[in-house]
């Protein structure tokens, strides 16, 4: 590869100074109101055990794993006449990349159950990894933003969850969101009227796939599973339901039965959602919802933009027994993740991010000569000391090269202290997006700057 | 792996919240003062081509590379009587961890050449791997907080980044350390006068062994690598340098010459770092410095604690050329890195971090009863609303069982809101650090948490 032109790996990204503080300021914004609503950070590694990661999301999330190869001579002790992947596999990587945050929760959570404080209010924004094939909008390597609370099993958790996804699209200027809501025994109660009885499995991977490939094509599919025409009928409702919760709401009641367990936390959930203060939530009862059932127990929840099919902001959901798996049984808890490219294109697509953000260099010194440096790079040293992000060109070449460099750099002052200046006891500070200049003195000019 | 209790890959490591807040502060302190140096942020991915990352290390850091397995069916067109790994490994493996933040800056200059604007000054703050043999102090997977000057020959990088250095460092409160400086030309002299001309890189090997083996044990490893014994007695000076810098510049102008351009390097970045305002700066030259030799060209430097033995706190140099291997040459660029973990170390050794810090939750609300959750879920929303980190106890248990909640959580208040209280308009405040309690209306409340 001597001298031949790199490249990144496809679903991968560099980010330069904008798009970083861009996506801070989302970062920063949930942190923020995560941290308001009582959740504390936890940060765990991206390598784990393969056994942690391997079974937990089915069988194809464990293809799309990243395994490591075991160090060092890694054939060794390996039977020589493998010749199948699959076997050799867990001979020769041991190790992977997270998958999701959830699972390292649940294995942080089944560590550490002695110290921990239940219910125990975690949030955790960190990269997860998917091998994946690369496609616009989805990469193999980006951020969630989760939050979830473990040990506890009221409803007022969902509410909370719910209202606090509210002041976050909000406070990020996203008006025009629905959070979908359903709950895996409405999905049941759907399996029964379609004549499948316990058969909601089937029913959720395909009802799953209905943004996709449309109501038909999810009809002809459930009759390939066996679901009977006549029963299917009864589930047509589901299709046609109106767009407003408050429409939904009898609709879904006559078919379903307020009685239903599903039904009745999602009141209460409702419930809980007004007592905290939000009179109009962008809330929808969908029960096409289907997300996430290998390992959702109760609600399960979903945000996308009303009139655009730009796919998930986010999504979460109530399990139960998530950490059995890992020797610790009897534990519900309730969650919810952000995906930060989805709330970044949103940003970038309804130019919703904030005008001026980040910290560039609010000022350029020019270095004119070796004199004059001398001045220069005290002045330089005063400016920093009074917090003003500065630099000073680090070579003596022409300033319109300089002056190009402030300007390429959106940087917009320059600082110009030559001979006379320094003999006057003066600075010229040029301002790179007018064109003019005026001469301050060096107090006058932290003033300007601060 | 059903039910069994899981644990952490050797080496990795989980951080609660009162970590994640401490590892914050000092992640935080840099980064404000980096970009008060005009420096911005840059991040790469985690993942980058085997490619890229292989023979920039030398063979020991090629093999501490973590290796991606590839994906679906890697053995797929592989010669399936290779035996030898190392044959094998390149046929199954493309994709690797990255192992530092300096050849993903390298590769992204290569790529981006024709738009970035040079001299290119930028920062990473990002987790780097290796698959090096856990121990003390010594991860797998552990931040970098790297700081670059690409396309910049000018020495007052290396000033500007020495006095970054001390900024850093006294902003976190650590006053005893010592930055070590060598450079290049002074090795190469070393060698010449040890009667080994063009064997720096034999000298610099074993000399970078000094702190861990002693003086004797250097003098003899370079016998074995063929230093004759009367061409060492010539260097023996290195060993036995007095402390201060003032004392040392003597011996070494008059060991190694003024005239020799790594003195002269060292002596004008001295005298820029005396410029920009530093009278007294914690910087030794250090003949025996000899780190990073793989790449580093002109200076070298490390930071080091005074009187203990902690190792470095972080490390840089100049380099030129680093960018040809990825088709870009003529490029020097000076840099440094802080390495976290020693910080922190430091810091919690020396009881340096701040005692408030994160952002815990102020107040927790109690849940006395479900008639009471109604108007204590409106307190809370007003609590948020005007900013205060609280959260509502989810569900209704005794009182006691709460308020150990929030003794455990330490949250400094609880807020009360029975029957009694909403029908007086008033909230009883407990402070749990002294037990009291006292009532205030919401208003009150709200002031005294602010």
């Amino acid at each position: 590869m001597q001298g031949k032109k790199p490249t990144l790996l496809k679903g991968t990204r560099d980010f330069a100074a904008p798009q970083v503080f861009r996506r801070n300021y989302i970062f920063d914004t949930i942190r923020h109101i995560y941290q308001k609503y009582g959740f504390l950070p936890l940060e765990t590694p991206v390598l784990e055990h393969l056994t942690t990661l391997t079974g937990k999301y089915g069988e194809e999330g464990d293809q799309l794993l990243f395994k490591i190869l075991n160090s060092g001579d890694f054939l060794e002790g390996v039977d020589s006449h493998t010749k199948d992947y699959k076997t050799l596999l867990p001979q020769i990587a041991a190790k992977g990349l997270r998958y999701d945050l959830t699972v390292p929760l649940m294995r942080y959570v089944a560590m550490n159950k002695d110290k921990l404080i239940f219910p125990f209010r975690r949030y955790q924004i960190q990269p997860v990894w998917r091998a994946d094939r690369p496609q616009k909008g989805r990469y193999r390597e980006f951020y969630q933003c989760d939050i979830d609370m473990v040990g506890a099993s009221s409803l007022l958790c969902e509410a909370e969850i719910l209202v606090m996804i509210h002041e976050v699209l909000l406070q990020l200027g996203i008006k025009d969101f629905t959070i979908h809501m359903n709950h895996r025994d409405v999905l049941k109660s759907l399996a029964t009227l379609g004549g499948a009885t316990n058969q909601e499995g089937a029913l959720c991977v395909t009802l799953d796939k209905l943004d996709k490939v449309g109501k038909d094509k999810v009809l002809e599919e459930l009759k390939g599973k066996g679901f009977s025409p006549a029963a299917l009928e009864r589930l047509l409702f589901i299709f046609d339901l109106p767009a407003t919760q408050v429409d939904r709401w009898p609709i879904l009641t006559k078919q379903l039965g307020l009685t239903q367990k599903g039904m009745q936390d999602m009141q209460k959930i409702l419930d809980y959602v007004h007592a905290l203060g939000l009179e109009e939530p962008s809330i929808t009862l969908d029960p096409t919802l289907a997300r996430g059932l290998s390992y959702y127990t109760g609600t399960i929840f979903e945000v996308k933009m009303k009139h655009t099919n730009w796919g998930s902001l986010g999504g979460g959901g109530r399990y139960d027994g998530l950490t059995d798996i890992f020797g610790l049984t009897g534990v519900s808890g309730v969650g919810f993740s952000f995906g930060l490219d989805r709330l970044y294109s949103v940003l970038e697509a309804l130019d919703l991010f904030p005008s001026s953000m980040g910290s560039t260099t609010q000022v350029l010194l020019a270095n004119l000569d070796p004199a004059s440096e001398k001045w220069t790079l005290k002045a330089l040293t005063t400016l920093r000391t009074n917090d003003i992000r500065a630099e000073i060109y680090p070579a003596v070449v022409k300033l319109k090269k300089q002056l190009q460099y402030a300007h390429k750099r959106q940087i917009p002052f320059v600082a110009i202290i030559g001979e006379e200046e320094h003999a006057a006891g003066v600075i010229t500070l040029k301002d790179m997006r007018t064109g003019t200049q005026q001469q301050y003195s060096l107090e006058q000019m932290l003033q300007e700057l601060s």
